[in-house]
C-alpha cells in the first residue's frame, strides 16, 4: 500500500515542513488525501463523514493564513482523521450507533478544538464500533478486506494504514488503539491516563478510557501528541503539568542502550497464536542482552475480571439512556453488556478499582530495572471476518494501570499481515518511552537489511 | 467550664508561646492538663487510652530539647488529644470496636507523625464511636453529663470543652466533627477535602473521609491545621500544593466585611429544633445586611440519599472483614448499615459520585457572590440521653461536597446549652474562611456585650 510519490504518502512531520517552507500547499495534500479516498475508501469504509469541499475550504483557509505571515501551528495544514466519538461541531458525531444518527454537537471536543489551535485540517469523522465498544462498523483491513481492521477504533487506524491521513486520534477503553494499530501495521500511541482531555469525547469510562493517536512514523505520533496533551479544566483527570518534550525526545538517541523486560503477560499461553509467538521468539532473540524474561506479579491474573467489572457497571451508567430508549436499536453484545453491568454491586467495583495503585507499585519494580516492557499488541494477526474486531486481551493490563502504551507495526505473520509489538512504560513518562520505541524500530530494522 | 488560673485554661496558642519563651515548662502544662483530667474524666470520659507517665516524659523530652536550644516546631510542648482512629506507634489504636481491642499499628498516621514533628505531646487516645459511624462511646457532654457529645468525634470534642487539652483530632464522614463541636461548644474545623492525609486513620470511605481539628479558639484552629495541611503520597487525593496562611489570614481584618448566604438546607424545616430556629433568627437579624437568605438548589434535595449510597458501599467494603469475622460482635445498627452498603448496585454508586462536580458548581455561584455560607451546624442543643449521638443531617451537603466547614460556638438554646454555628466556605480557599468566621465570632461577640 506504499505511495512514494504523492502528498498523501508523506509523514505529518515532512508535509507540515513543506507546507510550512512553501514546497507545498495544503490544498494540494488535502487532495492527494482525497484521492486516496476516492480510490480505496469503497473497499476499506474509513469514514462515516467526509465533506471533501469543506476539507479542501479548510485546506484554503490555512494556506491563506500562511501567506497572511501569521505564527503557524505544528499542524498547519496537515489533515487529521477524527474517530466519530469526538464531538465536532461543524461536523455530526454519531458515537457508531443510530441511536445519536445526526447528532450535531454544539462545541469542539478538546482534542479537536486543540487540532484546530495546531493549525490541522478536520479532515472528517472515521468508523468507530458501536458506542465505542465491541459490534464492528463498516470498515475492513487496509491489507486484506476480507479481515478485520481491529476496533474500536477502526476507521481511524485503517485510514492512516491506508494513507488516507497521515495522522488520526481514537480512544482506548480497553483495546481500541493497540490492537488496531497492530493489525492495520501503523504506530498506535496512547499516552498517559490523565494526559489527554477526554471533555467532549463519547465517555464510556472515567477509569478506563484514554486518548490515542495513530500514525505511520514515531515522530509523527509524537508531534501529535504534544498538541494534545494539556491540562483541561473539563476533564478531571488531567493536571497540571509541564508539557512533556515529545518531539525532541524521540528524536535522541538514548544515552544508554535501553533495557527491555518481555511481559508475556498471563494471557500468553491461551491467546497468542502461533504467529505471535513463532515471531516474538525470533524478536527476542534477536534483541539479545537487551530484552529479559519477567514474570508479572499474580495480582495481575485478576485483571482481566476487574476491567471487565468497572467496564461493565460504567457502560450502564453511561449508556443508561441509549439503553432505556433504544435497546432495540443497539446490538445484542452491547445490551447483555450493559446489563450484566447493572448488577455489578459498589463494593466489587470499588475493590476493582482500589487494585490500581497497587498493580502500579508492581510495575514500578519492574521499571525501576528496564526502560519498557515488551509485550504482544494484539492475539497475532488481524483476523479473518468482519463480524468482530478480535480479542483486545493484551492491552488490558496496560489500560488498567493507566500507563502509556505504543504499538510498533515491526512483526509479520504467516499470511504476511502486519503483527504489532507493543512497548509499555511507566506512568508520565511518555517522552521515555516513545525514545525506547524509536530505539526498538531502529534495532529491528537492521536486522531485516 | 472556664479555668482562667490554670495552664490548661490556656490556649494552644499563647501555651506554645510561653513554652517557647520559657514563661511556662511543656510538664507543668501537661500536669495542669492531667489535673483536669483526673477531676472530670469519671463523668465525661473521653479517653480511651491515657498514659500519664507517658505524657509527662514526653513533656520532659520536649523542655529538654528546648533546652538544647534546636528550633521548635509551632506546637511545642503542647498536648494534642487524638480520635482513636488515628494509628499511633507507641499507643493502642482500636477504632472503637472490641475487634480492634489491643491493636498496635507499626507506625503513626500522617497526622500524628506530622504533630510530633511540630513538638506536640500526644496526650493520648480519644473515645470514638463504633468504627467512626453510630454506636456511641462512654463519652458525656461535659455541659450536661445525661446528654451526648455527638459523635463520632465524640471524646476529642469532650476532652476539648473540658479543657483536658486544647487541641484535639477528629475525622468526619458525614457530621462527626461539626455535630460535636456544636454539642459540645467549641470550635470544630473540618478542612477542604484532600487538605489533610488519611494515612494511617481508619478507613471508612475515601470519597467521604475528612480529618479536622477542634480547639477553643480559631486562631488555636489555624495553628494545629498548619501543621496538618501536608500533600501526602500515601493519600491519594491530597495533592502537592502551597502551605496556607492559615495563622496569618485568619489574624487578618477582612479587607471588606464579609457577605454571607443563609442557607438553611433541605433539612432545616423538619430537622433543625425551635431552639435552634429561635437562635438564626435573632443572629440574623443582628447580622442585618451582611447576611441574606439564599436556596439551595434542586439537588442538593438529593444528596442526604447520595451520602448514604456512597457511604454504606464503602462501609460494606471497608468493613468487610469485621463483619465476616465478628458480625456478633458490631452493634445491630453497623451490621444493618453493612448489610444495606453490599446490597448497593455499582451504578448507584457511581452515579451518586458523579453529582459532586455539579453541586460545586452550584455552590461556586454562591460563593461568586458571597464570601461563606452560613448555616446551621446541628439539629439545635445536644439531645438528652447517651444511646444516640445525634443526627449529623447539617453536615451532609458540605462532607459530600468536600467543602471546608467550621462550626462555632456563638448560640445558646433554651436549657443553656451551647448552639453551633456553621460556616462554609469555596473548596480550598480554607484560609478566607477562617478569617470571616473570625470576623462572624467578632460580630456576635458585640451583640452579647
Amino acid at each position: 500500500m506504499s505511495q512514494e510519490t504523492t502528498p498523501a504518502s508523506l509523514t505529518a512531520t515532512e508535509a507540515a515542513r513543506r507546507i510550512r517552507d512553501g514546497e507545498l500547499t495544503s490544498q494540494e495534500l488535502v487532495q492527494s488525501c482525497l484521492d486516496r479516498i476516492e480510490e480505496h475508501e469503497e473497499t476499506i469504509g474509513a469514514w462515516v463523514h467526509l465533506d471533501k469541499e469543506y476539507a479542501l475550504a479548510q485546506a484554503e483557509a490555512a494556506q491563506e493564513l500562511r501567506q497572511s505571515g501569521e505564527s503557524l501551528g505544528p499542524l498547519h495544514g496537515v489533515p487529521v482523521g477524527i474517530k466519530d466519538i469526538f464531538d465536532t461541531q461543524d461536523m455530526p458525531t454519531e458515537n457508531g450507533t443510530v441511536l445519536h444518527a445526526g447528532r450535531r454537537p454544539k462545541s469542539d471536543s478538546t482534542v479537536v478544538a486543540l487540532l484546530r489551535q495546531a493549525g490541522a485540517i478536520i479532515m472528517g469523522k472515521t468508523v468507530t464500533t458501536e458506542l465505542a465498544v465491541m459490534h464492528p462498523g463498516k470498515t475492513t483491513n487496509p491489507h486484506d478486506p476480507k479481515r478485520t481492521p481491529g476496533g474500536s477504533s477502526s476507521g481511524s487506524a485503517a485510514a492512516v494504514a491506508s494513507f488516507m491521513v497521515p495522522l488520526a486520534t481514537g480512544s482506548q477503553t480497553n483495546g481500541s488503539m493497540i490492537r488496531p494499530a497492530s493489525f492495520c501495521g501503523i504506530y498506535g500511541y496512547k499516552p498517559t491516563h490523565g494526559l489527554i482531555s477526554r471533555h467532549g469525547v463519547l465517555l464510556q469510562s472515567r477509569f478506563l478510557d484514554q486518548i490515542g493517536v495513530f500514525s505511520r512514523t514515531l515522530e509523527d505520533a509524537a508531534l501529535i501528541a504534544q498538541v494534545l496533551i494539556a491540562h483541561d479544566p473539563n476533564d478531571p483527570d488531567t493536571r497540571p503539568h509541564a508539557t512533556p518534550h515529545l518531539v525532541k525526545v524521540v528524536a535522541e538517541e538514548p544515552p544508554v542502550p535501553p533495557r527491555l523486560a518481555f511481559a508475556a503477560t498471563p494471557a500468553w499461553d491461551e491467546f497468542a497464536d502461533d504467529d505471535s509467538k513463532q515471531a516474538f521468539t525470533e524478536l527476542l532473540e534477536h534483541l539479545g542482552d537487551s530484552a529479559e524474561t519477567v514474570t508479572l506479579d499474580k495480582p495481575f491474573e485478576q485483571v482481566y475480571g476487574w476491567l471487565k467489572t468497572i467496564m461493565g457497571a460504567d457502560q450502564a451508567m453511561n449508556y443508561h439512556r441509549e439503553y432505556k430508549r433504544g435497546k432495540d436499536k443497539l446490538s445484542p453484545v452491547m445490551v447483555d453488556m450493559i446489563e450484566q453491568g447493572q448488577k455489578v454491586l459498589a463494593v466489587d467495583y470499588n475493590q476493582a478499582a482500589a487494585t490500581r495503585d497497587g498493580l502500579n507499585r508492581l510495575l514500578s519494580e519492574i521499571f525501576d530495572e528496564y526502560d519498557a516492557i515488551i509485550t504482544p499488541a494484539s492475539t497475532g494477526q488481524a483476523p479473518v471476518g468482519l463480524d468482530t474486531t478480535g480479542n483486545p486481551i493484551f492491552s488490558t493490563p496496560w489500560t488498567f494501570c493507566g500507563v502509556p502504551a505504543v504499538s510498533l507495526p515491526l512483526l509479520q505473520g504467516s499470511d504476511g499481515m502486519p503483527i504489532g509489538v507493543q512497548l509499555v512504560g511507566p506512568k508520565g513518562d511518555d517522552a521515555r518511552l516513545l525514545r525506547t520505541a524509536r530505539w526498538l524500530a531502529g534495532a529491528v530494522m537492521e536486522k531485516e537489511v
